[in-house]
């Protein structure tokens, strides 16, 4: 660029750029739109947000983020805290429980397992869900783990080391993992043929 | 969502969908992404950045962003400064000084005239231009006045309004507008139509 720009502009736009679905051009275009007078509020908003993440922590039983030490859902007494079900992340999280199918509590791991990103079962957090499990079964009488990582080949690894570290340790333990199927709300025509063959793999008696 | 967020996360949430090209679920992307303890660098630098735009105003000359009283272009004195060119932004006058086509000075209006948005000759700064050729008049022999709109209808009424109103203070002033005509590096088969009627209209002679 010909104009230096001002220090504190090049800031903003690296900064931005940094955001997922960002590159040089729609940071600079974002900076620019943060900078408008009329959108200062908008500025400050995100400024403020970002101070507030400061508050933000694990819950101390689930691992999701929140604010205090325990989570709403940890917490919440209606509960049924004898279930467990394992996630990838707390968007997976919000989604099964936006599902509104759910029982029981959660325990949200790092990540899934993926030797190439060097995200082993102790960086995703293993020990973590095993201490937790010792705790469910000592305290709350824990009776099953659902593991909820997806059909890929990532969560497929991930779902049967998890199952073999559970039984291993515990082995009377029930441990699920979500069931395969057809999508809700789309034609078989139009299913991918991975979901139709676990959809005839899994089917189920009338 | 059945799970109650966080109220510093659905803050950060909120702030992140008001950026351009952002909506709730990339934001909620964002959002995650920049929580991730392996990240809060990132989140810290945007951070920063954004509490640096406070130091961020415009320029007294051009009215561009900058740091100082005047802009590193208007500080500059290889600049020719009997040459100004009016442009609807900052980003446009970036656009222009990358080509490294333009030795004179910029002034920057807060965009286009669009009476349907209320921006009217007030609100895109026509009396501080108007104050600004004045003041080349007298200070820097001021010679040319170029308008730098784009070749939309917004941008040709623009470009019309503010010859008017400097042709009407200064009949003498030489008042020009960048060339209508040809992309570079493109075919004309594929060029629109109405780049090409106006690359015969103003045709050159070699």
């Amino acid at each position: 660029m010909a104009i230096e720009t001002s220090p504190a502009i090049s800031a903003l736009i690296k900064a931005l750029e940094e955001l997922p679905g960002y590159g040089p051009r729609s940071a600079q275009r974002a900076a620019f739109f943060l900078l408008a007078p009329e959108r200062r509020e908008k500025l400050e908003a995100l400024k403020k947000a970002l101070e507030g993440t400061a508050a933000i922590r694990r819950c101390r039983l689930c691992r999701t983020w929140c604010e205090a030490e325990l989570c709403p859902v940890c917490a919440d007494e209606k509960r049924d805290r004898s279930l467990i079900c394992v996630v990838e992340s707390v968007q997976d999280q919000m989604a099964l429980d936006a599902s509104l199918s759910w029982p029981g509590l959660y325990f949200v791991l790092s990540g899934r397992l993926s030797p190439l990103d060097n995200a082993g079962p102790a960086e995703i957090g293993l020990p973590q869900l095993l201490e937790r499990i010792e705790l469910g079964l000592c305290e709350d009488g824990l009776r099953e783990v659902v593991v909820a990582t997806s059909y890929t080949p990532e969560g497929d690894a991930t779902a049967y080391y998890l199952m073999g570290a559970v039984k291993k340790r515990w082995p009377d333990l029930r441990i699920t993992r979500l069931s395969r199927g057809l999508p809700s709300g789309l034609e078989i025509e139009y299913t991918d043929l991975a979901s139709i063959a676990g959809a005839v793999e899994d089917r189920r008696r009338l």
